[in-house]
């Protein structure tokens, strides 16, 4: 006599306790809820590369494609020692991830075990939190300063632990797109032996990049992307530079084949594509100007950025109501609720063309004006 | 003043007993080790389709390269509603992952805490045992049935604790490549509340595939893989049936974008080409035949398969030995001890084109006659 089953009692208390991930929209999924054509719909909501991808790392991948009944590099090695050349690292490895959500994966994988902490600074990208919670972990949050969304050391630092394991910076910050103070990294990582784990997904369109700190701080991990500037988010390529002392263990975790033949190949030729990054930062750096000029002159708040983005404070208004307003118009942009405390009242738009920027600006002071 | 840091007390205990994971050796790797020119290097070592991939599955994956500057599909809805049209199912989610082993990732962040236990029967693919060690779950293990490599479910019933949350099973068998009994199957859903996990990698091959019981059996979790008769290895893709009274958990803590736009284009019009899927299986049937014949000509122990590979049993010779002989030969196979108690005396071959078929069975006579 067969009772009936019940499967779900075999599941993990903290997953009965998820949401659905909040992701950007679609511009499949809003031309069907508003009855769009899809071609008049504009996405700046997920900061990818509107003038598309390195044509060079297309051609790559076109190439690759005719091997990809063969399994890819195990552990992406060729992708691993041009990073390693490019950025002359001496006691750092560098791996490859698909995406660099594989890489907060991985950091679970190597140090949370249920019950340990991790700490986590607001408004910020959420994949911090579920990659702690996924590993029946704890995510402890120290909310940015603002008005400048700056690291709250004292506190940060307050609340480390025996149970602390990771901490979670981001800079430029998603989604308020300033850069954390070189002092305040610093001066976390002079002060604790925990993983710091830094995220780097914009670095390109200001920052200077911090991957030889990582010969300095062993316990420093710093996690990019190929999903921004180099225009390849439908690949699902990031990377993460980490101590030789944390590599091999790492190395010998690491899921095996997790990037693609093509994510890989196209990887490789994006990084000497140095015309489509300039071009890329040019158009980046032209569309700030115009966003600042235009929206101080509307008396729109928004927060000064370094990534490819710009935050608009929409206080008193939630954030949702205005994206739902633009949404209606045919544009796709971010409200920031999902990025924790202090995300409410942020809409986050990336930049675009001029064009584009200018039609994003036009409904913007409908809204605001 | 600034302490020596050392970052590796963060690590979890578990992840400091870990080994590096045994690929299949790659041509790149032999063509440097033994000094033979990557063209005259035969690679059947890892099960894929030397046919190469699906044309219909190159053509919509180059037409995907146009817009991979935007994210993919966040849980791949066009392909799961694909398959779930395909078959017929009511009760069954379908969800993609970056090739099958992400599944198990999935399956470890549902069902796994740190001290529970999982059932696996080697000699098996060492995926699941990985999966289980780096959710700090402990892989208890009832080695299949000798000589037949059939399930011991007797052994299997009497394993299950309090603390078992998943039972893997895989037919056809990698590496030895046998069905496992329907009945053996069906006793253990029977049995059971806890998570049964069916690999149906190699399915395509000749097996009926089961997804049909998995809604009658809401704890039957089913695996597939684009990497093997689809010829998409490189393009990392696999998707898993499940009931979906589990479905909405596993949909709520599913990594966002897992897969790439890609490879969800490539299996959507792979699933279409027919006459593709139906060369291959007429290539490995008679490949197999021929393999059969001369085998036992040469008096070369082997199982019967009913995927596209087959095991020849090397005893008293070590499966190691065996591959290394073929290896410095330019030839590359599997020797099969990285898949548990009872795979050092197994080599697994993949099926090749005739001409691949003689070239082995030539070398091979060389070592055992």
């Amino acid at each position: 006599m067969k009772k009936k089953i019940d499967a779900r009692k075999n599941l993990r208390r903290i997953i009965l306790n998820l949401h659905q991930y909040t992701a950007g929209r679609s511009i499949q999924e809003i031309a069907v809820k508003y009855k769009i054509d899809p071609k008049k719909i504009l996405k700046v909501g997920s900061n990818e590369n509107v003038l598309g991808s390195s044509q060079k790392a297309l051609k790559a991948a076109k190439n690759a494609l005719d091997r990809v009944n063969i399994y890819p590099q195990v552990a992406s090695d060729d992708l691993a020692n041009k990073l390693k050349k490019i950025y002359k690292l001496k006691h750092v490895d560098v791996f490859a991830g698909n995406g660099m959500d594989h890489i907060f994966e991985m950091l679970a994988r190597l140090f949370l075990n249920n019950g340990d902490e991790t700490i986590i600074c607001p408004p910020t990208f959420s994949c911090y939190e579920l990659a702690t919670l996924w590993s029946g972990a704890k995510p402890i949050f120290v909310p940015l300063l603002k008005p400048d969304y700056q690291l709250d050391v004292k506190n940060i630092l307050k609340k480390i632990n025996k149970k602390t394991k990771i901490i979670f910076l981001c800079s430029p910050n998603n989604p308020t797109g300033n850069s954390m103070k070189l002092r305040d990294i610093k001066a976390i990582l002079e002060s604790t032996d925990k993983i710091v784990f830094l995220d780097e997904a914009y670095t390109e369109f200001g920052n200077r990049p911090l991957a030889r700190w990582v010969d300095k701080y062993p316990n420093l991990v710093i996690g990019r992307t190929f999903s921004k500037i180099y225009g390849l988010a439908g690949l699902r390529i990031g990377y993460a530079f980490m101590h030789k002392s944390l590599g091999t263990y790492y190395k010998n975790s690491i899921t095996p084949f997790v990037v693609s033949t093509v994510a890989q190949a196209a990887a490789i030729s994006a990084l000497d594509d140095k015309e489509f990054l300039n071009k890329t930062r040019k158009m980046v750096k032209l569309g700030k100007k115009y966003y600042y000029k235009e929206l101080k002159k509307a008396g729109i708040k928004f927060l000064s950025s370094n990534a490819n983005f710009i935050a608009i404070n929409t206080a008193p208004l939630k954030g949702k109501s205005v994206t739902d307003k633009l949404m209606q118009k045919g544009i796709i942009t971010r409200e920031c609720s999902a990025f924790g405390k202090g995300g409410e009242n942020l809409v986050r738009i990336t930049i675009g063309t001029k064009e584009q920027n200018k039609r994003v600006m036009k409904e913007l002071k409908d809204i605001f004006v």
